[in-house]
């Protein structure tokens, strides 16, 4: 068996998530499908992180071992030709040591939130960014994002599904940027709880609609109680960046 | 009568170009319908350029005349809503003085074309860029610009089906930037012939990858000869960017 690293971009809209699902297509299944086709072998392709339906990965790392002997060049080549018409790319692929594992492995996650802040429907990007009509203040959407960086229980930010033995986490970055009527989102951490980066960019947004103070942000980690949620940002604009290993 | 402006966004990917034709889905006749349903007025919707199937626009500008009583907020509101789900956004809507023409008052056009360089198919951006698996030499791209630059006879980067009376074009801008696998290629005029940007990113490709030397960007330009062209680039990647008017 040889253990092949992959990284793979993905766009989300027809996918229910990463994860290999009973209902619906999904990213997992549609990889370990051309793996099939490709070696004749059943393997499980294991991502850095899971994602939610409709949201897009830019650089998921995963790893998939196969029998059949192969050069890591031919693997991705293989696999962006049987993956079609799925929108799944294969960007790189290495052969690891067999005790790398994409997500165990990994000690950094980062995502991009896109919002485009505007009255008028979106085209070219629909389901790729967060269409806000109210004007945000990405200013005070910046201050609020402060009290969420570094070691908290980010149990208001966690999904009641969330299977996470600890619901402290350690955010080492969430900046808020303005270009134009484009707001990106930047969150990094070593993990991330599940709802986690949409549920902080939806308090945001509250705040940069005037609807929440700034301080209410903090207020919100504080309370460590899901009802305090303000509104869980839609998956559309969510962006799985990168994964970092040592 | 009142003439409006509008500015409008979209998506290039289902439409036989902007304008309205016999055998497929356009802009104009999306936007017209909407027009129709919206006023029971049958109106020509004019815009700044003509764009080729598959081509996008940022904020493509153009005009329609309105007898019915209506504010400007009001006709982008209900275009915006009824023109669904067609990919078009009216992002702006301002009244104009009668003599205002969307194509015949623009002073100015700019492009944008996208080019992923990689290897590996795109997914979130298929349809929007124009991807090259050959690595490309920006450098060399810019520098092969250069000789375009200014007032020329472009009949070598003119379609056999061009309209113009005259293939002389002052091209005011076009510049080559790399962004990481990303090129974009900015291009500026008062106007365009027909395929220009395209046959000229072609041109300049065919340099990135080396089957061109720089200098036989300005040698196809001086043979004055559409045999000359080395190619066309696809219209995936381009964007109709911004009109100026005085």
């Amino acid at each position: 068996m040889t253990r092949f690293a992959l990284t793979v971009e993905f766009d989300g809209r027809p996918f229910m998530g990463w994860q290999r699902q009973k209902h619906g297509p999904s990213v997992q299944a549609a990889l370990e499908a051309a793996v099939l086709k490709m070696t004749g072998e059943t393997a499980s392709v294991q991502a850095a992180g899971r994602t939610d339906a409709g949201v897009h990965g830019m650089a998921m790392r995963a790893h998939v071992d196969i029998a059949k002997p192969l050069a890591a060049f031919r693997l991705m080549e293989g696999l962006n030709a049987l993956v079609k018409p799925a929108p799944v790319s294969v960007l790189a692929c290495e052969v690891v040591d067999d005790d790398w594992h994409a997500r165990f492995s990994c000690v950094g996650r980062s995502y991009e939130y896109r919002i485009v802040n505007r009255r008028s429907p979106l085209t070219f990007e629909a389901g790729l960014a967060w269409q806000v009509p109210q004007l945000l203040d990405a200013g005070a959407m910046a201050e609020a994002a402060g009290a969420l960086v570094g070691r908290h229980d980010f149990t208001t930010f966690r999904s009641a599904h969330c299977q996470a033995d600890s619901p402290v986490r350690t955010l080492d970055r969430l900046e808020v940027v303005r270009e134009g009527e484009r707001l990106f989102v930047y969150a990094a951490a070593r993990s991330f709880l599940h709802h986690q980066v949409r549920s902080m960019v939806g308090c945001l947004a509250l705040v940069g609609m005037g609807r929440w103070a700034v301080g209410d942000v903090a207020a919100a980690l504080e309370a460590k109680d899901r009802a305090m949620l303000g509104l869980n940002a839609p998956p559309d604009g969510l962006f799985f960046v990168s994964a970092v290993y040592p």
